[in-house]
């Protein structure tokens, strides 16, 4: 059976990036690789929008949210989190492991948070080292407005963290002229490669903090990342194969240019919204939807984790259930990497047969027809 | 020009293991996922020698070595370290970063440590709550008698820990038999893998240890570990298509039989060794020989860095230099993983050849053939 994958990481890889995963191994301390290596940080600087450091790691996405971490702050320092899903309250797990007490803001599962309740926050706790944000928030599919943060936050001492791992490379996020500190991310998702690599870029306004921070690290210590950096090298062994698919991933989004892969990405949310709410089901997160991830609430009718086996076991396309609280009440639907116009389509097309067998009253092809109109619009 | 790869790590792959990561990307919450889970803790297991957990961190193999440190120890806390090369000195390293100290057993490069000399140290200073060694100190060629360790260990309050990042899969080491508590693995020497991954054993007794360690700690908290391994998961998302590979990697060594796979290792050992001995140049340890990597000295006369940039720019056979304080004074034959007998005959003639040009006496094809002696003895 063919098989269709849209989940929020991993995302499917492009030939180019299998191809260049299976090449022989290289060793790491050669001419051979620091070409590569340097062509990969130039092409993750045009990814980011920066021309901050970008420090790779051989880690998944929370080593290089726990580098974020662990680089900036000391035991008894304060933090501010943004917890609004999973991934929100990962970074309030993190300072805590560390010592590092935090400051929540809570926001409603599915919704974004006000940048003018950070503003509030940052001026009546003048203690606040680092405010820790999420740029999409995977487990509710709600876009958080970073530009309109870092606006708050660089005109005040703390420092600002975006947890970009669902997001980079697939929406707009302008690293420099926001304002972000840090902004940390992964390889199994907009940059449609295996998972394995964790990125953190770092301001010079985070360096003071970097060169301050009292947190023990040794395999995720900035220090030694940039010493190795401006060497062309890095501290430890590198995962060689990864940063080899990594140059190739890269060159697909430079070929399309970023503006058109933010488009792109864009049509798809719409066209998967259009579709959603054409079978009358609810969005999760109406207000603030996410252009890589679509939540939808599960009718009361339908058992949720029954609906996503059945799509994956039966008709081969795997989306994604819902997580922690929200287990068997949504499920979402990646559309961010190498995830395009046609496996929108599919995935719809699947959406509908297994809802219709499921016993819900629906039109076959009419959500289908909803989502073509969208691709269908001209620029 | 056609590559030769012979570098204590990483080492080459296999074409099982090059196709394998190249494979389609599949989502890590799935029973497809967790059925080549299962079946890499168990080929793990078999590798390591052992029933104990072992943990898989998408991080490479000094990033198990940092798991390792805070997973046992706490700030105050005193270590024992075993430091006869670069790799010894990371595990000091490291307990320093975490404010943990050490007792160092300063050993000669080239030698190997002393049981007895760890034995007095444990006598003598009752603090000591881990012993960190190295199986094969990959800078200097050396192979520690970790057998006698463990026995010497085992019979105190304080654990064992051994870096067997470079030999594991390669050179024997039974895990429960030796008493090994803490064994610390990556993926790109005897394993045959990319980097990306790292692996760490944890005993009965050790465990003791990690639920009263206070070292802060969170991606590589064994804790959030072992409840994701008791489910067959991991914390965080696993470095997918490296673990999909380190089942092949695994099947080749299970067809070979660990038995089989440690003399070929030997034999390739003794032959690279052999062929050393008859170009007239020395052994960097002549007594402790390891059978994962072979370190000789560069004669007077010649300019080591300039000796393997020939071997490996003008010929395509990439062996390593020294490390650290032997920069350019050894250069470094990997005989481990996916190297087989005719590298090592490649290796040695282009060994020959480059030394020869660079005016070194010697008589071209006696090395080879020294070297084809041991491989045609019968055993």
């Amino acid at each position: 059976m063919k098989k269709y994958l849209l989940t929020p990481g991993p995302t499917p890889l492009p030939p180019q990036v299998r191809q260049a995963a299976a090449q022989d191994i290289i060793h790491h301390r050669t001419a051979q690789f620091q070409k590569i290596f340097t062509e990969a940080n130039q092409g993750l600087k045009y990814v980011f929008q920066t021309q901050n450091d970008i420090f790779t790691f051989a880690a998944s996405g929370t080593g290089a949210m726990e580098a974020a971490v662990v680089n900036l702050l000391s035991r008894g320092d304060t933090a501010l989190t943004v917890e609004g899903g999973k991934f929100g309250e990962r970074w309030r797990e993190l300072c805590s492991a560390y010592g590092i007490n935090t400051e929540v803001i809570k926001v409603e599962w599915g919704k974004a948070v006000s940048p003018e309740e950070i503003k509030k926050r940052l001026n009546s706790s003048k203690k606040i080292k680092a405010v820790f944000t999420t740029l999409c928030e995977t487990s509710t599919g709600v876009t958080n407005d970073i530009a309109a943060i870092g606006r708050i936050v660089k005109d005040t001492e703390a420092v600002l963290v975006v947890d970009a791992i669902s997001g980079l490379g697939a929406i707009d996020l302008k690293t420099d002229a926001w304002s972000c500190d840090l902004v940390v991310s992964g390889s199994q998702k907009g940059l449609m490669l295996p998972p394995g690599l964790g990125f953190v870029s770092v301001s010079p306004k985070a360096a003071k903090l970097v060169a301050s921070a009292q947190s023990p690290r040794y395999y995720f210590d900035f220090r030694l990342a940039k010493k190795a950096l401006d060497k062309n090298d890095t501290a430890f062994t590198p995962a060689i194969s990864l940063i080899i698919a990594l140059n190739q991933a890269i060159n697909l989004l430079k070929e399309q240019g970023l503006e058109k892969v933010f488009l792109r990405h864009k049509k798809m949310a719409e066209a998967t919204r259009s579709a959603v709410r054409a079978l009358g089901l609810k969005l999760f997160a109406p207000t603030a939807a996410s252009d890589v991830v679509t939540a939808v609430k599960v009718p009361a009718e339908i058992d949720g984790e029954k609906l996503v086996k059945t799509m994956r076991d039966v008709y081969g396309v795997t989306i994604a259930g819902g997580q922690s609280e929200m287990k068997g009440k949504l499920f979402r639907i990646a559309h961010m990497g190498y995830i395009e116009e046609f496996d929108i389509i599919v995935c719809i097309s699947c959406l509908e047969q297994v809802l219709l067998q499921m016993g819900y009253h629906l039109e076959l092809g009419k959500a289908v027809a909803e989502a073509e109109k969208v691709f269908a619009k001209k620029e």
